[in-house]
């Protein structure tokens, strides 16, 4: 069931800024290295064109036949949101929160997003397709993603007819997702690699393996904080279990690749690795003004050297947490104006000295 | 009178370690920017051949011929060193406290320096001259170190004749020092036009008053901390008092500019100012590991930030304590081991953290 929407969606979201989100929770297996396991399928409603062929009129259809479906009785309790009313910074802090993509805040006309309590699994409307269903844990959750994510798709399916061709699949926008539609992602936090240069040869093994590495953001953005992205780049071919199977191996051997460059880097340069974790929590502790950029790069050190047991008094909730908040849409719904890049990079330091200034690094 | 030496040179430079030292003690005229003042005369005994030319035991000779006249009645307590039996380490300790040139320390043969208590003055034997007389004082007060250097060498020359001849004046070593013999010098600390890049045109237009710039140890040196040394380059052809009034006019320009310079970057941009003088506090309190440049660099901006009233909570004679104490042989003698590069890294960190950590920067 669709929340009773008993607060509008503004207020609604300004709650949701002071939580932590479960893509950044920083619990389940592997999460010193796996930050959140995600599964989404790309589906699209039969009898209607594409979203980039169809009118604002049949969009609009679109998000009501999809939000009826959703709001079916026995349907888990979730938030309807019209995007296309949305203010920018909404969309951006949605998009923070990994519950939307970068293509859905950026697009208009009419398209929703619908979010389940706790965050767990949200459908985009009218984004490429006209239902991208996602599920997102923290961890290295990958079979628990699929088997949430393959529930709501039938159940979603129960009431809609979803566009099936017998021989390439389900249909997609874009061709690449045609086949199961499914896109199974891992965000790593990368710090090691990155530190000893290897992660070009993480990215050059991985596309080898059929699979992409990308930023935080998805598709075309920057690895912020040394957040890498994993994900299958074939739908076509391959059973749903193959492909979470072939995912899950890369994955724990990029892991297992980290966790040594880490002992590594402690075994022969542990003092200068302290320092680097000391100073950067110094300048996070310090500043008076930083941008989100800086913030995520400090964050990352500080929070491999809370995993190396280099920092103590010092909760990896909060870092974790940080790493949302600090971001700028959370930055201005937690200081409840918009604020203009210079005003916010103060807002940043004096939000970072506030949550980190009981804490210390031995 | 020379002190009783009561203890051997080598405690006695241990123990000049744990002080701050006349040239940082951080008060006297203008001592938000001018750090010390200091002038020296430069004097060769009669019938002896310059330092240069002199034999081994023509230099032993010259030693202690200054040494007996050092010791008169009447003369002040002061510590005779023999800087030919000293190790590099100590010579290194008295260099960074300005009480030797890094000439005497780097040359051999027969030399000593004689150290007044409170370290007012000192004497340098067989530097590039004979006697090399210099009065150091903190902030600008080039009057009163003229004062009691002439008095010092009216003393001296009552029972040794210098070399002096009627046209040229005294005779020195090197032609550019002959006539006074005298170098003024003035120790300025000028963070605020090494920030907007002023700090050549002063250089220039000190070089078109006949005036040198120099690093904190002299020629040759780099402008460590942003400390500048301004002195005359002209000892022949006009009165000790002109040079005197010369080299002042000249300092409090460079005073007034330094000062302008700072409240523009105040009125301009204190927010970044603050934010530059937090982060230099945050990272000299963090670090595990410092260099001692990375170590001055900061302090002079946080010595800046002192001044201009953007930190509270710390004694400004604590950082002018440590620009010296975090010096390599200073750190050394602190420690009482000798210690390579690296681990006087850590210990110099470890140093800056226990000085500072009952302060905080507002």
């Amino acid at each position: 069931m669709l929340n009773p929407q008993s607060v509008d969606n503004e207020t609604w979201l300004s709650r949701l800024a002071t939580t932590s989100g479960e893509w950044l929770r920083g619990d389940g297996p592997e999460s010193d290295i796996v930050i959140s396991s995600r599964v989404r399928l790309a589906r699209n409603i039969a009898g209607f064109p594409f979203v980039s062929r169809a009118s604002a009129d049949i969009r609009h259809q679109i998000v009501q036949l999809a939000q009826d479906s959703l709001n079916s009785p026995g349907q888990p309790s979730r938030r309807f949101v019209n995007v296309e009313t949305l203010s920018p910074l909404d969309c951006q802090f949605l998009m923070e929160r990994q519950l939307i993509s970068r293509e859905l805040a950026r697009s208009d006309g009419p398209r929703a997003v619908v979010i389940a309590d706790g965050e767990r699994h949200s459908i985009m409307i009218n984004e490429e397709d006209h239902l991208r269903i996602q599920v997102l844990h923290s961890g290295l959750s990958l079979e628990e993603c699929w088997k949430e994510c393959d529930q709501l798709d039938d159940q979603i399916e129960a009431s809609v007819p979803y566009a099936f061709h017998p021989q390439f699949g389900y249909l997609t926008a874009c061709p690449t997702n045609a086949g199961t539609g499914i896109r199974i992602s891992v965000m790593l936090h990368l710090p090691g690699l990155r530190l000893n240069r290897d992660i070009q040869k993480v990215n050059n093994t991985a596309q080898k393996l059929s699979l992409a590495v990308r930023g935080l953001y998805g598709e075309g953005s920057q690895a912020l904080g040394d957040f890498y992205q994993l994900s299958n780049q074939v739908t076509l071919g391959m059973s749903e279990p193959d492909l979470l199977g072939h995912v899950q191996r890369v994955v724990l051997q990029v892991v297992s690749w980290e966790r040594k460059v880490r002992e590594t880097l402690l075994r022969d340069g542990r003092a200068k690795l302290h320092d680097q974790v000391a100073r950067a929590f110094g300048t996070l502790t310090s500043a008076r003004t930083i941008s989100s950029e800086e913030t995520m790069h400090l964050l990352s050190i500080v929070r491999m050297g809370l995993r190396l047991g280099l920092v103590s008094n010092l909760d990896v909730g909060v870092i974790n947490e940080l790493f949302i908040h600090t971001q700028p849409a959370h930055l201005q719904k937690l200081q409840g104006e918009e604020l203009e890049a210079d005003r916010r990079n103060v807002a940043r330091a004096n939000y970072l000295r506030q949550r980190l200034s009981s804490s210390s690094v031995s």
